[in-house]
């Protein structure tokens, strides 16, 4: 997106009020009682379809639009309008419209089609302006569970959203867990940081402090508070954006601004793309359908603290999937993460991703990060398609995963991991396991296979966590050195740590959260009391490595931490940790070590405890 | 700042208009010729003075505001009104006005008694406003050197900044640079982000389109712009703090506003600060001044490359302070290592500190990071004195030092540095230096001492840096696993690293960067070669460490890497290192071993070069 001629092209407003050809529109008769108070005497939907429902009415997706999109999520035909996520929404794509019969309505409180402050009030015969209600995300949901109901559907096969739309599918998760079998929340949080919301306080008052906002009555009287508005939309604007994507954008050509015919100020380069922005803004976005969404955003609130999310999203009987993106500073990835831990606290199947990405907010939007939240959305769905199939055929989708070899940071054989073997070995049937570092989910395929019943897994790698999502495992994106705070004590049966300890930089601190989280550890690590890596060092004088175990050298070694069994054991008796059982191996021969593993084993699994 | 008590603290604005008791003025009466073009016919200059100019009108020190201050910096009396730097400039504080004269004027283009928009237009007769002409921050340096001039002083002991004041101070640097001894800019930048900028064109664009703008001439008429100028002041404070501050100040009451008489929305916590922020502005402040200021904090600009800000800084003769604020997403730290990395290049004597901080842009005006912003600013302008007597007794300084005795994370010894003795002896006298890891610039003292001409310190503690500020060195804060990308090609004679490549990641990146940028490296580091090493792995079985040499276990050490001598020796022969000298030590007997070192000694000290 950083090239010259897309400087305007920020994909949230590509499209000026074109007239929505392929909508539908179905008006619900009944009152709306709403949260906050008060009702609306009817509601109109506007809404777009795609793709075909089935006969058992199972593949509906709901796809949720942010705070300025609308029910055109994709063209219909090759000739339509774009729409705001067409990279998503069509046939092959990740919501792929061959497969499933994807739902895209505008928002209650929005301006294209559905009831919102610019619809004719039916007890005054004018326009709501400043007496339409507030509105919650709450009753965004509610409305758009009359039009499921109404299309036929009982259950959604997901409802997917980012930002405002994330929000209005956290909500449908929780207040609706029946009707749902997968969520998927991008770009979202539980509720906006106060800095997120002082940006809409801002522009909030830049419309309500407008003269000719007229007190919200503006319609018929003259363009109403078009300088609010687009006040209002550059401010927006600059929080969607990463500020390496504006450097990008703007900074070569700071002082060259573009032609743009505005009565804002265009001396710089991003000044000129923001009066655009704002002046095309108003000509499709009414003031007052800012307000309702901008204040429903703000009163969005699934709580602070762990405690108070795990309670909002304790009620979802839903898989889970959410993705932040790491320069997302108005819906920064830590805000997922804190709902991420809750629902791992609330024992519910869910995976996470923060895509690495250079876009901000935007990212949800564009093409640039879509090989891997696009891709992670499409191996999800699938797999909600799966559960109502027969158990996946692991063996085929190890095969096929090969291809997707991904370079696992901390792995230390090229190999097959021999290791497994021996963990799976000490695991019983049925036991819940946490895998940290679980690279493409090898282990944790089969140990699902293996019968054990809550597996999770723990990784960096994003290309390593897709895989994971694809073989259908829960899979949670985390970095060791910095704890395992998601898990709640004594959560698993079992946490595994095989062929990592040696990258580890605080290991006390990793071992203690292991033995927090798990009743036993199983950690598998080289063994530097190995006979022919001692030989090395005392007769050659030099570092010891020895081809198939470390193969690396000293300067490049991704491992940091060199121990031996019996420097391990030391540990574990210094800090009062039970040893349970330990086995050692010698990878080479590949066999099993009896007779005095410190000097004979290259490898050593032990299971420990407190 | 966290406190409930002090959430309107914002020390930006905790005065209201109040009279400036003990400010001083004077008119300059010849026209002055802008540097966009047009000029004044005249300048007023209002500002104030702390402490005493000495006889040979040397301790002057100016201090610069930022975009909404005045010369009011500290109290003159007891019961005078709170100054914006009240915590730096006093009695006994780091800018100490029993020592230094300090002079702080309001800038061109404020409202504070300077010439600005609102002041009237002899031509006109009434108040500039529109017509005010485009200013730059050249043009403030300018007046201010008139002003300087006419208080009898001819060279600055200093000019300290932040913010605008910082560019102020950095024009200062580069226009006239012989009349400024040492330049201190802090939370500042070579230009703005486009990010930045965006915020201050949003800013403007609420002012100059606010009807009561009125084209610029609403003194008389009405209150002016009140509305655009306070939208400008909520978008400002918004950007003057971090997220992390916000979150601090206004989660937690998130929905419970404080009473604020406002026309503005107050539904939030954070919405009752930002309009009782904006309402409180507009009574102080002129929104014309608003424009003209932030136009030109826009327009500075000394470049974006490297080579650029080397352009705009060559002149500079000072020596040189900067400091930023980690969390500082205004004026952010890379920024601030452009022009660090500029002056490197043009061996300039720089110091500079990334503070860590939670306050972002405003913490240059907070207490909460005083203890290392003000206590570095303190120790530089010390040896700004000292450069003007005889040279400093470092034997005095390091008994001093002793008691900041900061961590060191890379050291090995606890004791004496006992590789100092033989890294010195293979330094000629003069040599230029970097030393990387300098801790608290112990090395670099003695190589001062020693008659090494230039010589600087790169280091990451921040503690370790100020004692290395308060020494009178030359110290950089820099990670070297991030590459030493600030200096340039063979800038240095030697490039020291010593007891630190065991410590560092990317080994090879480190040494090719060494060897890039110093004719010759010298390299310590423990050998893992080392008999007693050998036998302990060979005869015990458990990770090699020995007492004085690795003072740490295999699961908490600082050190990631482990080679011997020969595992060196062959890294230099493989990667075409020519090895000049080598000293092998052992330090436990406290000499020098010259039979098979990779066996006998414990530490080695390597010459190399490309």
């Amino acid at each position: 997106m950083a090239t010259d001629t897309c400087v305007f092209d920020s994909s949230d407003s590509v499209r000026s009020a074109v007239p929505l050809k392929y909508a539908q529109h179905v008006t619900f008769k009944e009152p709306l009682a709403l949260k906050e108070g008060g009702s609306l005497p009817s509601v109109r939907v506007t809404f777009e379809t795609y793709g075909t429902l089935n006969a058992k009415a199972d593949n509906a997706i709901l796809v949720c639009h942010a705070l300025s999109g609308d029910s055109h999520v994709a063209r219909h035909v090759p000739d339509d309008t774009v729409g705001w996520w067409e990279i998503v929404v069509g046939p092959g794509k990740p919501i792929d419209t061959d497969r499933y019969f994807v739902i895209c309505p505008n928002l209650l409180g929005g301006c294209r089609g559905t009831t919102g402050p610019n619809s004719l009030n039916p007890e005054t015969g004018r326009p709501y302006g400043p007496d339409f209600p507030v509105i919650t995300v709450r009753d965004m949901v509610e409305v758009q569970k009359l039009l499921v109901e109404h299309l036929g559907i009982r259950r959604l096969r997901a409802v997917v959203g980012g930002s405002l739309g994330g929000q209005v599918a956290l909500t449908w998760a929780t207040q609706l867990p029946e009707m749902v079998a997968g969520t998927v929340a991008l770009a979202t949080s539980p509720r906006l940081t106060s800095q997120a919301m002082a940006f809409d306080v801002v522009g909030r008052n830049a419309i309500l402090r407008d003269p000719a906002y007229q007190d919200g009555q503006y319609y018929g009287n003259g363009p109403g508070p078009t300088v609010g508005l687009s006040i209002a939309r550059m401010l927006g604007h600059i929080t969607y954006l990463s500020r390496e994507a504006m450097i990008e954008k703007f900074d070569a050509h700071r002082m060259q601004p573009r032609q743009v015919q505005t009565q804002f100020e265009t001396r710089f380069s991003v000044g000129s793309y923001l009066a655009y922005q704002g002046d095309k803004f108003v000509e499709r976005f009414d003031a007052n359908s800012y307000l309702a969404l901008t204040m429903a955003i703000d009163l969005f609130d699934l709580g602070d603290t762990r405690e108070e999310i795990r309670q909002s999203l304790a009620s979802s009987q839903c898989r889970w999937l959410l993705m932040s993106f790491s320069t997302d500073w108005l819906f920064p990835p830590f805000q997922s993460e804190k709902m991420v831990a809750a629902l791992i606290a609330e024992q519910k199947p869910i995976s996470y991703c923060s895509v690495k990405s250079n876009c901000g907010h935007d990212a949800f939007l564009l093409a640039d990060d879509l090989p891997i939240y696009g891709e992670m959305m499409r191996a999800f769905l699938a797999n909600l398609d799966r559960a109502d199939r027969a158990p996946a055929d692991d063996t085929v989708e190890e095969t096929a995963l090969d291809e997707l070899s991904c370079q696992d940071p901390t792995s230390i054989f090229h190999s097959r991991r021999l290791d497994y073997d021996s963990i799976i070995e000490l695991i019983p049937t049925g036991a819940s396991v946490l895998d940290l570092g679980c690279g493409n989910g090898g282990l944790l395929t089969r140990l699902r296979r293996h019968g054990c019943r809550q597996i999770i897994g723990i990784e960096l790698d994003e290309r390593a966590i897709v895989a994971c999502v694809r073989r259908g495992l829960d899979v949670v994106q985390g970095d060791l050195d910095h704890g395992l705070s998601a898990f709640a004590d004594g959560q698993f049966d079992f946490v595994v740590l095989s062929q990592t300890l040696q990258a580890v930089m605080d290991v006390p601190g990793v071992l203690k959260e292991i033995l927090r989280v798990g009743r036993q550890g199983i950690i598998s690590f080289p063994n530097i009391g190995y006979w022919k890596l001692r030989k090395h060092l005392y007769e050659e004088g030099r570092a010891p490595r020895a081809g198939s175990l470390l193969g690396y050298q000293w300067y490049n070694s991704p491992n940091v931490r060199f121990l031996s069994i019996a420097d391990f054991e030391d540990f574990c008796s210094d800090n009062k940790i039970k040893i349970h059982q330990q086995v050692a191996l010698d990878t080479e021969a590949g066999c099993k070590v009896h007779d005095d593993p410190n000097l004979n084993a290259d490898m050593a699994i032990v299971v420990i405890s407190r």
